[in-house]
């Protein structure tokens, strides 16, 4: 099949692989129907991460059960299933308390840019449609798998509720889709910190109400006049790098919310100063398994189009150029076909 | 009138200081019928802080109000009133959401252990008990105007709800009230980390159901063990150190909740790793304010009991010893009767 490593450092290639197959009795393969590029695929690219080997890459899926595990019991061949960027078995503690991406058997998903994956503890992992979608609808329920699922849990982390007010630190396709979550969430004022044009444009597509393009101790106080003194109510923290953080701590009232998705990179927190600024602080993976049964139905629904975030579609062969795209922020997110 | 005034590292004194005048219209006089010496008054006596010149020092305290400013409304000469550790004009916007220790206007107070003290915003800050209380009943008002309050909002901002499985991290006073705290919101299981063994009693009486003598990694595990491997719904951070940050966050299931109340020092967290504990983290000075008319009527029914963490009671020009005593951890709290 064909498949994609990252060789190191900017080096991404789409070559032949061989096919996956069923190693535990819990697993399913998948045939990818469409996959993609996420944010957090450009840290290993960038070079923050050691790779001794080529490494398949690629978490974020959608497509047709080929076949599954001799244990598996609900997800059946033929079906079209979206799955979470970690697989969890839905049946721990961990899972049943909403933190699937805490899972007691937790496997991060890896190679899914490519033809076919194998997904394990697929029966925890999976969420099967009731009807196999109509193409224009592959680009939104593929964002469930992820991005669109980790904008809603960053959004309920930092518990919007209706008529408050928000900000959302960050625009790439996460901070995108936080400002879709929070208007579905009925949000009335929605600011994100933005200096990209196009990023802007859907942003307010999305619901955003206001953009703050300024960064850093200036970009706070903007924030603060737009909402007469006080801050946020809940403030959506999509970067995971340390201006971000303070930034998002700093944006948001008293009493308020913060929620992070992005992995932080070199954040560190001081406790005495965190203590004086009275923010609830929550984030981590999101839990996307969680959501997925209702961010599928929203989809279908016709309620929301996530799907808008991919501004570049490439066979998935051209996965560099994807890779390139994105890294010099000429692509929002790009869509791979296989 | 009878006053305390810090010095230095160790040195506390009782001495003669001119009676508080009323410097703002909206401040009231108090006679102090009650105060005592708070966990945190133990870091600047320990030399936590510079001190350059003696300082007055204290402030829980409840009493009888003297004398008013002109634009002080409701609070009138005569009345026994309690009021929170940070004054506050309880109409700002932050007060309004349930901050008041960030309200706008926020004075912390001091100089409370004397017999006299200046209430500033005393409208905001001062809350006015129905009747004279009973000389029995002053240990258990007094802790409302801080050790209770803030055990109190330590549960409250680890959202302990019944059924849930709670961890105190500390035995000092605040962790003692934690306990009692959990207990009146419906915990069905209260683990205390301590290993004192008045403390563990008290702890006991108040509602704890386990002990954990344990520290650090070992205190953690056995948390574990008695979890079923699973961890904490919530877990009360009332020490404030690294340590006691770490061991909370560590004993506490993912998408568990870890309040933080004590002020923290030297406490930094990693924002990567917080990020795979899958915590919600909340804290800072406990806006005891907004719970100060709910926990004066629980006292007045006579439903709690909170006086009882202090277990020395000296007259006010013995505060030397007081310190001491505290210091040494010969006594848990410190009460001073003017």
């Amino acid at each position: 099949m064909r498949g994609t490593l990252l060789y190191g450092k900017g080096d991404i290639r789409s070559e032949t692989l061989d096919d996956p197959a069923i190693l535990e009795p819990t697993d399913a393969i998948i045939r990818i129907a469409a996959t993609c590029v996420c944010g957090s695929d450009l840290w290993p690219y960038r070079g923050y991460r050691d790779i001794n080997e080529p490494v398949p890459i690629g978490h974020e899926y959608c497509g047709f059960v080929e076949d599954v595990g001799r244990e598996v019991k609900t997800i059946r061949p033929g079906q079209f299933v979206v799955g979470s960027f970690f697989a969890s078995d839905n049946t721990c503690p961990h899972c049943l308390n909403g933190y699937q991406t805490s899972c007691r058997q937790v496997q991060p998903i890896a190679g899914a840019q490519a033809q076919y994956l194998r997904v394990p503890h697929a029966d925890g992992t999976l969420v099967a449609t009731s009807e196999k979608p109509s193409d224009d609808m592959l680009p939104s329920l593929l964002t469930t798998s992820d991005v669109f699922g980790t904008g809603w849990f960053a959004a309920d982390a930092a518990r919007v509720k209706p008529g408050n007010t928000v900000v959302v630190v960050g625009d790439g396709a996460v901070g995108l889709l936080g400002v879709l979550s929070a208007r579905e969430m009925g949000a009335e004022r929605i600011i994100i910190m933005s200096r990209h044009e196009p990023r802007q444009k859907l942003a307010r597509e999305f619901g955003a109400t206001d953009i703050v393009a300024e960064r850093g101790e200036e970009g706070v106080e903007r924030i603060k006049e737009l909402t007469k003194g006080v801050g946020a109510d809940s403030t959506l923290e999509c970067v995971g790098t340390q201006e971000s953080m303070l930034q998002a701590i700093r944006a948001t009232r008293p009493g308020g919310y913060v929620s992070y998705v992005g992995l932080p990179h070199g954040v560190r927190l001081d406790g005495g100063r965190l203590f004086f600024t009275h923010v609830h602080l929550h984030g981590g993976p999101a839990p996307v398994r969680r959501y997925l049964p209702q961010l599928i139905d929203m989809v279908n629904e016709g309620r929301v189009t996530p799907g808008k975030v991919f501004d570049l579609t490439l066979p998935l062969a051209e996965v560099a150029d994807a890779y390139r795209a994105m890294d010099e922020r000429r692509a929002i997110k790009a869509l791979l076909m296989p």
